[in-house]
């Protein structure tokens, strides 16, 4: 049986807990918690945890989430069997869900500035809009990889002098970004509330959005970011689930 | 045993032959052939159609899509186990594949002029891009449905005289497109060139994009449809595989 020592400056402590599915050389891809400098196997929790996704523990819902959270903190602040601790220096971190859909949403309005101003010098900023709602758009739920995963430099259409021209994006950039996973589905047809938040949202993921600036701003209007965008996004392998962030709030 | 006679008018002949997925009061959902006015249960061809979805038939490739299609013209050329065919109004259809991502393209000059009209009055309709290269968005792909399924009117922000209205779109609109469904994936960072279109592209459906033009007019900017869009897509719950036009060839 092991005992986890969480040294007083870990990111990874009580309060945080974050899901993600890994391996190792043993196992097959499972769902973990990481735990200090550990990664602690969940199917000693629940049988739900024995797949290489989150989403069967998600479709359980907020109250089960709630439930295994407990179950979870009762199991680190005892002992544990020795085959479910791993250093997390020995295991291979997965996807930790599938994306269904996946929305990219322009929410800093800095940032929605700024690019204004890039892809439509000498107009406003910002348009009329976005004081009012939320602009989003789609992204390829198929390229969303778990950070670590090679990206390919996307090649596409650029504008050019009389004609565009073809090659490699060399434009590449960067875009640190917070995802939310949606957890449980909502019937066609509905609306979901903003009350229905912590019912809905599972967790938190970093994201890069890859994005190829020449490609995009030559193919973006007017119907949004596609071929600029949707050749890869990262996200780290970890989510926090949103209860982890009740400790934090003020 | 039964042998299905094909009126000489028929739509549903030896040329068309498009698969779906049916079920009967009796039967669990499976993937059938329409033929003249009844669908064959394909599931006396192969068990990968004993399931609700094309997805695991498509997986397998264009080699055994050709095979298929031969093994189901030799089928119904002959005598079928009364058990596998039921009259078309006996059974009920459902969506016929899992949708991992959707996009739609600008494809109609037409069209795309008109909306350019709509949207952007008094400036050129047709962008700069729009002649080099498909112009398309990614759509939700978890709000596609099968033809039948009732749509409900969606909600959301009008452009209005000081301040955005909210309440039920009143230019709720229809655009009948030609959906084109990807049966074997790519791997991730590699290109499908044009070439590659036979083995890719399993076969075609009709498509309903709604369109819910006053949300859409507001929030369309700089990021392309969303909320105005991605209320519902409907296609056809037949899809007609790409072979099937070889005999429209001109």
């Amino acid at each position: 049986m092991t005992r986890i020592e969480i040294p007083g400056d870990s990111l990874f402590g009580y309060d945080n807990l974050p899901y993600g599915v890994f391996s190792t050389a043993r196992t097959s891809p499972r769902v973990g918690v990481r735990v200090a400098d550990t990664v602690v196997d969940l199917t000693v929790v629940d049988t739900v945890f024995a797949t290489a996704s989150l989403n069967p523990f998600m479709a359980q819902g907020h109250a089960r989430w709630v439930e295994v959270r407990e179950q979870i903190l009762d199991l680190i602040a005892g002992e544990i069997p020795d085959a479910a601790v791993h250093p997390v220096d020995e295991v291979t971190m997965h996807m930790p869900f599938e994306v269904a859909d996946y929305v990219d949403f322009y929410a800093s309005e800095h940032h929605a500035s700024n690019l204004g101003r890039l892809f439509r010098p000498g107009s406003e900023p910002l348009m009329p809009n976005w004081k009012h709602l939320p602009v989003g758009y789609h992204g390829r739920a198929g390229t969303v990889v778990p950070s670590g995963t090679d990206i390919v430099r996307p090649t596409g259409q650029r504008k050019g002098e009389d004609v565009p021209t073809f090659g490699e994006s060399r434009r590449l950039d960067i875009e640190a970004e917070v995802g939310f996973v949606v957890g449980t589905p909502s019937p066609l047809g509905t609306s979901v509330g903003v009350d229905d938040f912590d019912e809905r949202v599972f967790g938190l993921v970093l994201l890069n959005d890859w994005s190829a600036r020449d490609i995009q701003a030559w193919e973006y209007v007017p119907l949004g970011p596609f071929l600029g965008k949707s050749f890869a996004t990262s996200i780290s392998p970890w989510v926090v689930p949103l209860l982890a962030l009740e400790a934090a709030r003020v």
